[in-house]
């Protein structure tokens, strides 16, 4: 059935041997096509061999031998190390060609495959926890001046925004999403807000200037909470807003409601016990909760090469593993997927991204430049294939009375 | 600690001998008091000794030995058997008196309790299967003239109805809560619709008329799908609404749209694995799907008394034991808590009911009456405490990307 759905043409060789050894490579990029799920693209060999789904509108072209074993053994690793190295060069849409890879992926390789392969490619490469630690946030110093570029101006927001319409610019749409979790939390002047995981300090800003609350946002990042201080100081909201430099699990106090964005995805499924302590502990007895997190619709793991050049400490849960950071003596109120929103998030970053790639070529290399980009269009693809979702829960203590009668008041 | 909340009484017997007695029966009264976890009740024996919580404002009467140990031995069965059968009289509203029963119970008794007095208790009445089957609908033949005295006359739906406005009577709030559904089904004319669990036939119908779908309706009680092929020719929408009575796992050919409300907590949560089955199988492509059901915030048991004589079948599943009926190869886009919303539906059926209940007693029996006032209260005060919840899940195929962007069109 597989060979009816592929076109295999080969330049003829002149001998022999020749003809040999290009049989060789053809069966190999045959196996290397059929095992990524039959994807609608060309793939071409250095030496102009090349496999072809039938309707493929795009290309990669793969520079080497060396390149070609290594996809053979772990494609979902060295595709993102090649691509970032120059080892393979693609022809068309980067975003199109890697939704291609996904839908392929998704139909061929079971999960036990994948964690094989995984573990495999963990213990030929000895990735040491030390090696982990060094990803491309430290290897290249990364700090905010690298994300004013590219995140929205107004509240650096990295997390999914919110594009009730699509007419919406960036800054409109984190805004419209902070004012969306706002009123799903119900805010009132006067409530007090623990945040977990505040990044640039967006979200408690946001807060304490529309809602009147007063807002306490645990930030691990040295280079973060400097900027989010100095930010608030500047917008004169220190008497609402406390940036504390510690972590979820050292929340102290208790309020109104609790907030997360964009933080459980990396502290790993082993601290989803200690959250949902920290939230039992920190929530008074009438107490709102939101979480917004990537997730998946069955556990698994993150892309190899993401997982260890890129963000090594990301895992992607399940909804019913979400489920398990909110615990048995709060109630789910809604839970929203928000996965196009956030492909559309992405889009904005890549072509923010892409206009100022001449300077991030500059300041750091060519080879960071593709890794970001590979990156976002991965993200996007992710997203767009269903890969991935985005979740927004809003949950409460169990006895809480004092909710929304309905969700009418969300969107008038 | 507890001594300080309970305020301890009773009357002075003449003699040495009598005082004894009535002093064991004053600990054996305390006993169930604590373990009941200090409601805010009085309780009195026939012999006129009590406990009372400081604030208590309704009343519990005793009225014989046996109830009171049987109450001692497993609360959760005997408080509905002796309401029933006249062994308990209360002295104010039942639904705030079960209100604080459901929230003492919360505090004091552990799920494994429970488990363990619910085994001893089936060990104990040798519930056969035989048994079970022989419940409260069939003891006395229910048919749908008894529910038409009290659920709405239009549509006879027996689950949840949505009520985004207070001044809604019931028929409008069922009428609501349909076409909250086909608004988040996103159903179009021509779509195809199959139901799993039509109850009396009011969904498929009410889809049918109002967006022009084509319905499959799959429904075991030959009783009901007699009343809703009626009911549907009379209405003249046979050219678009078939009833089929057969269940779940039977569904054949693929639709548009999957709908089941009110179902899957009388599968039982052993039958899942065939309901995702069923799911994956009927849906096509861009399928869209969404479950109504009961829920809990975790997976327990429901009520001994409940569960042995009005429902043998019910099991309240938690959110996450929902989620395993939907798979893995969908995706959930929307979970809705409509707690409150089964509570004011609740209280309307009750009110209706309380309408007729000199009907009932003659047509039936007082005890007959009771347990049907007690469930319908009981209900009522799970709902209210947050014991069950009532959760709206809307579902589509992994890949479908033609989805709603915002929720904002369900609510204009």
């Amino acid at each position: 059935m597989l060979d009816q759905n592929t076109n295999l043409k080969s330049t003829e060789p002149k001998n022999k041997s020749k003809r040999f050894v290009a049989n060789i490579y053809q069966s190999l990029l045959r196996r290397l096509y059929l095992s990524a799920g039959s994807p609608q693209l060309k793939i071409i060999l250095w030496n102009n061999i090349q496999v072809s789904h039938p309707v493929a509108q795009y290309q990669i072209k793969i520079h080497n031998r060396a390149t070609l074993f290594k996809l053979l053994l772990h494609p979902d690793f060295y595709f993102g190390e090649a691509y970032t190295q120059g080892h393979i060069s693609i022809n068309g849409d980067l975003v199109a060609i890697l939704e291609q890879i996904v839908i392929g992926r998704k139909k061929r390789s079971t999960k036990i495959f994948r964690r094989l392969a995984n573990a495999i490619y963990k213990f030929t490469k000895h990735v040491s926890r030390k090696q982990k630690i060094s990803d491309i946030h430290q290897r290249y110093s990364l700090n905010h001046k690298f994300y004013e570029r590219w995140l929205d101006k107004e509240l650096m927001s990295y997390t999914c925004a919110y594009f009730p319409n699509s007419e919406y610019e960036l800054e409109t749409a984190q805004l419209a999403k902070m004012d969306y979790i706002c009123r799903k939390l119900e805010l009132k002047p006067g409530d007090t807000v623990v945040e977990a995981g505040g990044g640039w300090g967006g979200l408690a800003l946001y807060m304490a200037k529309t809602y009147g609350v007063n807002v306490h946002s645990y930030i691990i990042s040295p280079e973060q909470i400097i900027y989010a201080r100095k930010k608030c100081q500047l917008v004169q909201l220190d008497h609402l807003v406390s940036y504390v430099e510690a972590d979820y699990r050292e929340i102290v106090g208790q309020f109104d409601v609790f907030v997360s964005l964009g933080m459980i995805e990396q502290i790993g499924l082993n601290h989803y016990a200690e959250l949902q302590q920290a939230i039992s502990r920190c929530l008074k007895t009438n107490g709102r909760g939101l979480i917004q997190s990537i997730g998946r619709n069955h556990a698994d793991q993150a892309n190899a090469w993401l997982n260890t050049q890129m963000f090594p400490a990301t895992q992607f849960p399940s909804l019913q593993q979400i489920l398990n950071t909110i615990g048995q003596n709060h109630t789910v109120l809604d839970i929203e997927n928000l996965r196009l929103h956030y492909a559309e998030t992405l889009s904005h970053w890549l072509q923010r991204f892409e206009a100022n790639v001449d300077t991030f070529k500059t300041q750091f290399d060519n080879e960071f430049t593709r890794a970001w980009r590979l990156y976002l269009c991965g993200s996007i693809a992710s997203f767009t294939t269903g890969r991935l979702q985005l979740f927004q829960i809003l949950f409460t203590r169990e006895q809480n009375n004092e909710i929304a009668w309905s969700r009418d008041h969300l969107y008038h």
